[in-house]
């Protein structure tokens, strides 16, 4: 299976053109989208939410994975295998956290070039070609690296910021459950919040902070919207009270 | 044919997690996004709407349908088979309108649980799988219940609300124009709006009502946006003056 | 392959009815998502973008072209075939500057109706049909017109105005790049923009345009939204200072 995620938005050419790609060189396999709106430029924000969700597919999954500022500057393209599952993008952090929680790693800087590379768009012209020839079992051009290469260790473990905003105005940090203690209470947006099993154990327009379905701690209010009731956006931070 | 509906967002995780469970346990049905922006968190709204849209498609079609701001609590799962199209969800009205225009009906409550269930994501956890087995030809463990579980007979059988904005601002209530008189005015945002039969039949940025592809009543602006011309939003009412 | 270029909105439900029947009368016929969003009401803007979009695309393709608010009134229904590429959608200049840009083309007016046409979606009742049957090989009833039927002669050959706002508040223009003098300088929002290759060769937070990875001229700030910094809708006029 191919796994998209990238900072695209949902409508516009930049994820059906790349889907083109992946068609005409995979046909045989499957594509599922899983971010188009992951938080925009900021492959930092984008690393934590990705090693979240990326962690619940199965380990033969290849992730076409672009949140990619420097698009066309000097940083490096990269194919990472993390505990079998394989991510193809760019080099700047943004498989940081994928790659810290896997028990098994290996990196390569991707060394073939298309005929044709836009400045603007390796998403397309790059990185679509090759996780296509991943999935379809063949090989792009592709030069192993060190362990090291492309690490980010100064970024925590975890990140006590959101990193995300859902349709509902949820508000997804960087923090996983799992690594919070149990009566662990969570401040952001000046409020001091609870932990709870899910929405409708609290009541109506309640806020609190919740494990989601992906192990993040994530801020919701019971039938409102989390983002315009404490005033959150991608990037504040949070404090934990525990 | 398998077909989502809904309020996930059109951008986010929910649906493409969806869809890998159902490309999983159903690769060879086709899935169709009828809506991923259902009203958020009003099933009752969502209810008219499905059953508007639903009855467009074939009667072999499987609808996995998810507005279930009550996830993780007491209420039941349900498989609805109305007219022959199943409907895969929560038990909180969402296919009451589906089940009151149907010559024939069954319900049964699921009862068959994934060995991992979430507090948050039954659409994922629990809906997707039983959607793509039905769909496949199997059956998840279900048991049959009276015809009136589930139901809620206190709901009109047309809303005079709209219950959806597009893209363009168009207002859809949830009134079927069938049910209405020819010459029917519609009152909504403090105007008294005449029926039209399409966009072009009247002036450039004139309001009007007309009877949409599968139709709903739905408040319009020729050239221009009615949500914002008339101060529409969903749950607003309508007057119909007859 | 089958293109959907429309402006239908991401996420509610004309997309996927246009999917379900291209689903029943050409299911082995792949279909991408070029535009969803492409500018709402605007055939005149859709038509630069779309011709700017649809050559990087494989000459079978079949783009299924809906942008299209005199749906229901006199404006006929086409199929264009420019250097075989071949357009289904409305008469009303949409086409425009695919067929200026083509050596060879071909005009052809829909004959055939459905058994059920609904007066405001023909997205769904007449194009999808059509576009299915000729992806799928098969032929509708059309009859071949002159050269110059539905031609829109006074547009120009390319459009000094944005004609869509990306998900990152990029202003894509109606221009070619190539058309331009390579020292062109662009105004818009009050600005004299230089040319940069891509974002990363100019400072944070600096507005700049050049050529995107579609051939367009296109206004964008790096790291930054072009849109919000220099006040860019659609529609809005650019000044060349060559």
């Amino acid at each position: 299976m191919l796994v998209l995620f990238s900072d695209f938005g949902p409508a516009g050419p930049y994820v059906g053109q790349m889907k083109a790609v992946l068609q005409r060189l995979a046909p045989a396999v499957p594509v599922v989208d899983l971010f188009a709106d992951a938080p925009a430029r900021d492959p930092r924000a984008a690393a934590y939410l990705l090693a979240a969700y990326a962690a619940w597919f199965p380990a033969e999954s290849v992730f076409l994975a672009v949140v990619d500022p420097g698009v066309g500057g000097a940083r490096a393209a990269l194919i990472v295998e993390a505990d079998g599952r394989r991510y193809v993008g760019p080099d700047n952090g943004l498989f940081e956290l994928v790659r810290r929680r896997a028990r098994t790693t290996k990196v390569a800087e991707i060394t073939w070039r298309p005929p044709a590379l836009s400045a603007s768009f390796h998403g397309r012209d790059l990185f679509a070609p090759v996780a296509a020839r991943l999935a379809a079992g063949a090989a792009s051009a592709a030069e192993e690296r060190a362990p090291d290469f492309g690490r980010r260790r100064d970024w925590p473990d975890d990140l006590a910021e959101i990193v995300y905003i859902d349709h509902y105005g949820n508000a997804l940090t960087g923090l996983r459950a799992a690594a919070l203690p149990a009566s662990a209470r969570l401040l952001a947006g000046g409020r001091c919040l609870a932990r709870a099993r899910t929405f409708s154990d609290v009541a109506a327009g309640e806020a609190f902070w919740y494990e989601n379905a992906n192990g993040l701690a994530e801020i919701a209010v019971n039938l409102g919207r989390a983002d315009a009731a404490l005033g959150l956006g991608i990037g504040g931070k949070i404090t934990i009270d525990s």
